[in-house]
């Protein structure tokens, strides 16, 4: 089988920096994490509190620990820190090769799509950003490795797009939509979540705005690990 | 403008784990930075010895600790805890919107190619990798970013492949080649290099090979970041 990840993540308009921050990781027993964190408000200071979040979960994955256990841990460093003034989402979707399962946990309001073909399941029970309180738990779903598993997590900006207007986004309904063309890829799922919602904003998004789309699929061809990553730039 | 960077990466044959490890992370200043090492011999002990060296240089350049400082720390951490007898090469390609340059960061004897247009220069000056002594110096160079530039760094899988059949790979050339042809993509480009070394190696790699290209375009549209990341696995 193979696994891709994709990812499309557009700053909040005329605002340099992303509240939103997103890293991959390794597992030390096989497998891969992905990780993204929103951090509450906009800017220079959203963006210090995702990364911290962030660097800790991804720095205690490598070391081994379980999924849940590292979002406590991030959520208690986060409160400490800032005493439950400052909160932030957390998403972790890992495959996790060791139990041959991809462990989602979430600390968001915003849900999970766990779609198997065109079907798309929602994981939207009551979650918590963290930072929250002393106890602040993650919720987890453990699935089975299995081609045609797609999954779809991303940041309260997808959420909130075209609210502005009156125009909210349906997740859900154009996700369905997707799901029933012929086999979309990831990059492609990803990227038309995104331009559906920057299109809801007016091309002005009103947050940040990151999507994150897991797919589990047949193995086409070599035994290479690929990697792409585009960032578009602007110096001085 | 735009960055764009590429990996392909292979596994030594039949061994399960690699002993590169590669990561990315943002710059808390603006930009990029992706880590390459390899540690000594294959397979799970090398693994180790090039997480451990990867994790500290991806965390210190997450708090803003520059590349060289990372590297000498990695090292430092590194000869302290195997007393000289683990080595480790380390690549640091960084995209540092701050300074506006790229910075290239060289603890490895393989060299690093710069290319602008179909012109590619090499960075071969005697470098040593991390953990051989407690002075270790890493080689910093240090580049405008500018559209045109391609930033080719690998593994010594790369350099060895077809060795054991007197075939040995000629890199430089391979790439001049390539980058005659019109504009390839920097994952072409890797893909490309890694296919003839797996080749040269008759379908078997002799080590783990992992290669990167960071390239500098002019923009194409949008201001959308995306990731990609293909893995194949196999359950069990």
């Amino acid at each position: 089988m193979e696994v891709q990840i994709a990812v499309a993540k557009i700053n909040k308009y005329a605002v340099s920096e992303s509240g939103d921050t997103l890293e991959v990781v390794e597992r030390p027993t096989g497998g891969i994490s992905v990780a993204l964190a929103d951090g509450q408000t906009s800017g220079r200071g959203a963006k210090a509190v995702s990364m911290m979040v962030v660097r800790k979960v991804i720095g205690l994955l490598a070391e081994g620990v379980r999924d849940g256990a590292a979002a406590r841990a991030a959520s208690d460093a986060l409160y400490t820190e800032k005493k439950g003034r400052v909160i932030c989402t957390l998403n972790i979707a890992s495959v996790d090769l060791h139990s041959g399962t991809i462990v989602l946990t979430r600390n968001n309001p915003a849900p999970i799509f766990v779609c198997r073909g065109d079907q798309a399941d929602c994981l939207n029970a009551e979650s918590v950003p963290l930072g929250t309180s002393r106890n602040v738990r993650p919720l987890i779903t453990e699935i089975a490795i299995e081609a045609g598993l797609t999954i779809v997590m991303y940041t309260d900006g997808l959420v909130h797009a075209g609210e502005r207007r009156g125009q909210p986004m349906d997740v859900c309904t154009d996700l369905q939509a997707m799901l029933e063309e012929q086999d979309p890829s990831p990059q492609g799922l990803a990227d038309a979540l995104l331009a559906h919602a920057v299109h809801l904003d007016e091309g002005r998004p009103a947050d940040d705005i990151s999507v994150v789309v897991l797919k589990v699929g047949t193995r086409e061809g070599d035994d290479v690990r690929r990697m792409t990553v585009r960032l578009p730039i602007r110096i001085g």
